[in-house]
């Protein structure tokens, strides 16, 4: 069976080192399995993203960005995603739409159901199976980066931590919202715990 | 007041040539006049088109597409055509979504309603408070072409008029679907009845 995984939540939260472990058992299981992560390594989406991320588009309207940014995952879905559930693969991909509801919309205070329509819009509706939610505080994800950097936590930080609080929400909210498909893993708790729930509601989706 | 008019039809309509004349016309009554057209200069917008045109985005998907085009269109909304109307200024824009729709949409053989809805997502529901359609038959057009470039109809001309034929029976269902704002040239005419009738349909519109 081919299943659409999305994994999402802040930095700092060890997504990437907790999921390496979990994708290394899934395919010792014999999942056929593919990781991607937007813009996905399509040229088409690379150039729109590099139209979004051009700091001298200051002028840019939150909503031409919105539209770019979907517009960017619709490529990606057409050129990676979808031909590889059509092959009955597990796909993997690290952030999707809730980021962009996440971050562009509850965080920077833009219309979070504009931002979802244009999403539907541009991927006709496709939404994950699974989505791994990896939440943790902000302060605690703030300590690890810093931590891995080997710096302080210093004032900028600060300031954007009321930012992540926002993000944190907004996830939290997705996760009401679409209970079917969302799983919600502690990520404040050790890597090998951590591992397992992720593994486990994998397993759950797969039906085993 | 403001007033929104966009100028539609196929090339070899003879469009530019007869709005020359009457925008000077309608300086000569003292309209405050603004004229553009798309990408409208605004950088973000070009970005987007070189994207879309960028000859080596073979592979890019036609609501992949759809949408670049109206994101760069609502850049153009938010940076040039929202703020001259808020001025009070009479607004020409040379191609607007009826383009789109008669292009990509009827021409191409996407679907009109899926690029129908992108354009009034990305607009915020802004359609033209007129729209002057330069409708002429293609081969009177392709003539007209050749004969500018002094060179004559060759079989490559021939194999594209059916795609000219499509254009045109676009244009013309989207007239009989927003008769309020459509208004129909007859492009055939003799340059100053073609000037005649475009500038008495803006009076008409001013309701003068």
């Amino acid at each position: 069976m081919s299943l659409f995984i999305t994994l999402e939540g802040p930095e700092g939260s060890g997504k990437t080192s907790a999921m390496k472990i979990v994708l290394e058992q899934l395919k010792n299981d014999g999942y056929d399995i593919i990781t991607t992560r937007e813009p996905g390594g399509t040229p088409i989406s690379e150039q729109i993203r590099n139209v979004i991320l051009d700091k001298d588009n200051t002028k840019m309207d939150s909503i031409t960005e919105a539209m770019l940014y979907a517009a960017s995952r619709r490529q990606h879905l057409v050129e990676k995603i979808w031909p590889a559930l059509k092959e009955n693969k597990l796909v993997f991909c690290d952030r999707y739409l809730d980021s962009s509801l996440a971050y562009q919309g509850f965080a920077r205070g833009n219309d979070v159901e504009k931002i979802l329509e244009i999403n539907k819009f541009a991927t006709d509706g496709t939404f994950p199976d699974l989505t791994l939610l990896f939440d943790l505080e902000p302060e605690i994800g703030l300590e690890r980066i810093n931590k891995n950097k080997g710096r302080e936590v210093n004032r900028l930080d600060l300031e954007n931590i009321t930012f992540h609080h926002k993000v944190r929400e907004g996830y939290l909210i997705l996760a009401a919202r679409y209970q079917d498909r969302f799983v919600i893993i502690d990520a404040s708790k050790p890597l090998e715990e951590v591992v397992e729930a992720a593994y486990q509601a994998i397993k759950n989706k797969l039906g085993e």
